[in-house]
């Protein structure tokens, strides 16, 4: 059910969900997405806990720093430790220990980024895992079958994801079998208490997201998300089709933009209507010893940090920056104490919930264009300073 | 200044410290120790926080888990980051966010431990640094110096560490040693904040352990440690030696024995009159998956745990027991996960601090040794059931 309000407001529900787009400044907005587990507020970063872990995160420190809503990945966690094991803990929250929203992917990205040896079928993909070489099918009524099982709150379709740098003629096939695959999904789909969120595709092709994204619409999901993009194609061709992704996408439904980190790039998406967002990058960059500066990255290796004794960021309220310094934490890189990576991983996931929360403040007092505006001169300002 | 009060009670104080033995029962001892960083019931569990930081735990989680005074490496510091660096911070304390009291060692442990090519000299030592292969030599006055600049409450003079297991000879060479370092490094110290503590050796021989607690007392410290134990000997060897130095230390001084973390000894240690310790077991242990349980050591490797839906101990009152099971911790551990070393560690180190917290209410309750034949009893149930 859907209700349209004045000034670009509306009220998306559908049993225990709810969307409501609250606050639109340009084509940036702001609202609520409501789940069985909480509430969540958006626009929203989404840490991801690929094998039922935020990287070096517990649980209590996500909350701490501001994350609402969590990730994992059905493609590990059905191999490790098992989709039974995590059910006899209830579903994924009781058995890692986190009582906010969850949100499962398919397993689809990793069956198409990791291994080899992969056959596509127009009804599943035949793999390789990567923990034991075994072969498996995934088909849609199994990765909805696993995500019921697993019990996040949001779980999403099985989906064939298709680069902008692929040649056309896989594109076009890849948006064919992932409209097809939609609607096994929404035909295998049981559970009434999750959101099964349409991906749509198309690489960075005009025409393939206006089909893709017209196949999608017409199955009428309670959520879309972009696939595809963030993943080598050029700047400027992923932002003009999220340009057209936020003309084509319903505005009462929420957006997710799968796999984006970079806080200017962050800011561009929330810019162009998305609503949450995900990526791996935060604490992949703190095990690198990296972290999310005021302008721009800074690499800690670099001797120049070693009497440093400011924090990372003056401005950020993370435990990190509050407690220790630009030495102390070089000092932990350097020597590969795991708190390294722990305050990093803090500092990076608060520096993107953070931006959120500044993005949100903004759209409700109508200045986001110049929030983002700023923001970015600024973080660009440093370069990569590594 | 030292003051008996009745029933085996005492106070003792020098300018920036005191140290009250409040309750006797038997010859374990319940106390508290006063520093400029703050006030440590005794007995008392030191986490070791090796290169300025205890492996895989923010100091507000170790706050968190009840630990009260914390243990740096000189040896370490030394030279990574290198002491300017932490006295640019002020002290340790404010370059690793503790706090709290902090104790340092001499450096003397890992000088002997680690590397090759040791020349000991009457005056110090000569060795290979670990980091870079440069050659160094420690004395007294160094090791003091180095410490004052770590800016420490409690620190340690330089001692030369003779196991036991080592040839009589030796043994009593390092005591002469050792005394010659005592008195060199109390004529080095310049601050008054500090407490310096003498080190007894002599091995489990007992005419050397006389001669070297002789020679300690003596100089007159404010607080003696136990060194030399825990590294190889019997152990019914180390039983009788912390017998003998129960019976040699002065009853109002601080007792601190180095090295032991086995909750056994633990506990067998307390009841023979030590009033602090410390250990890298707990933390160390963590990072190989294995936990301290109720029955005795739980290895998370094992195939058992794979669907064990308990927590590691059902009457711990850490995080990790309060929110995980030990199937998913396995899972982590399996996984090289590194929330897994995290949890373990958080757990470990709340066994031994509550380990001191019950043996200080028993102590009070004059039930001690009722505590330890149960702790004891069960704990050594279970075998290593790896």
């Amino acid at each position: 059910m859907s209700v349209p309000m004045s000034d670009g407001a509306s009220l998306w529900s559908d049993g225990s969900f709810s969307f409501a787009v609250k606050h639109a400044d340009g084509r940036a907005r702001a609202g609520r997405l409501s789940t069985p587990h909480g509430d969540v507020e958006t626009p929203c970063f989404m840490p991801v806990g690929t094998k039922a872990t935020v990287k070096a995160v517990a649980p209590r420190d996500l909350a701490d720093l501001g994350a609402r809503i969590i990730l994992g990945n059905t493609y590990h966690l059905y191999f490790r430790p098992g989709v039974d094991v995590v059910a006899a803990h209830g579903s994924l929250h009781g058995f890692m220990g986190w009582d906010g929203p969850i949100l499962t992917d398919s397993g689809g990205f990793q069956v198409f980024s990791l291994g080899d040896t992969r056959l596509i079928h127009d009804d599943g993909v035949e793999f390789t895992s990567v923990y034991d070489g075994s072969r498996h099918l995934f088909t849609p009524a199994l990765a909805v079958e696993a995500q019921e099982r697993l019990g996040a709150d949001i779980i999403m379709c099985l989906d064939q994801c298709a680069p902008g740098t692929l040649p056309a003629p896989e594109v076009a096939l890849a948006v064919d079998r992932t409209t097809r695959w939609a609607a096994a999904c929404l035909q295998a789909k049981r559970r009434e208490d999750q959101l099964l969120v349409g991906i749509v595709q198309g690489g960075v092709d005009e025409h393939q997201r206006r089909r893709s994204a017209a196949d999608l619409l017409a199955l009428d999901f309670g959520a879309y998300a972009i696939g595809g993009l963030s993943m080598g194609e050029r700047g400027d061709e992923m932002l003009s089709t999220v340009d057209l992704m936020d003309e084509l996408l319903p505005r009462d439904r929420l957006r997710y933009f799968m796999g984006i980190g970079d806080p200017v790039g962050v800011v561009a998406v929330i810019g162009r209507g998305v609503d949450v967002f995900d990526c791996v990058l935060p604490t992949r960059l703190a095990r690198t010893g990296t972290a999310f500066g005021r302008e721009g990255r800074l690499n800690l290796r670099n001797a120049r940090f070693a009497t440093d004794r400011r924090p990372l960021d003056e401005t950020c309220d993370c435990y990190c920056c509050r407690h220790f310094s630009r030495a102390y934490v070089r000092h932990l890189v350097n020597q590969k104490e795991m708190l390294g990576a722990q305050l990093l991983s803090l500092h990076n996931l608060r520096v993107l919930v953070r931006l959120t929360e500044d993005a949100r403040a903004a759209i409700r007092a109508g200045r986001f264009e110049e929030f983002a505006g700023e923001f970015t001169m600024r973080y660009s300002a440093g370069g990569y300073r590594e």
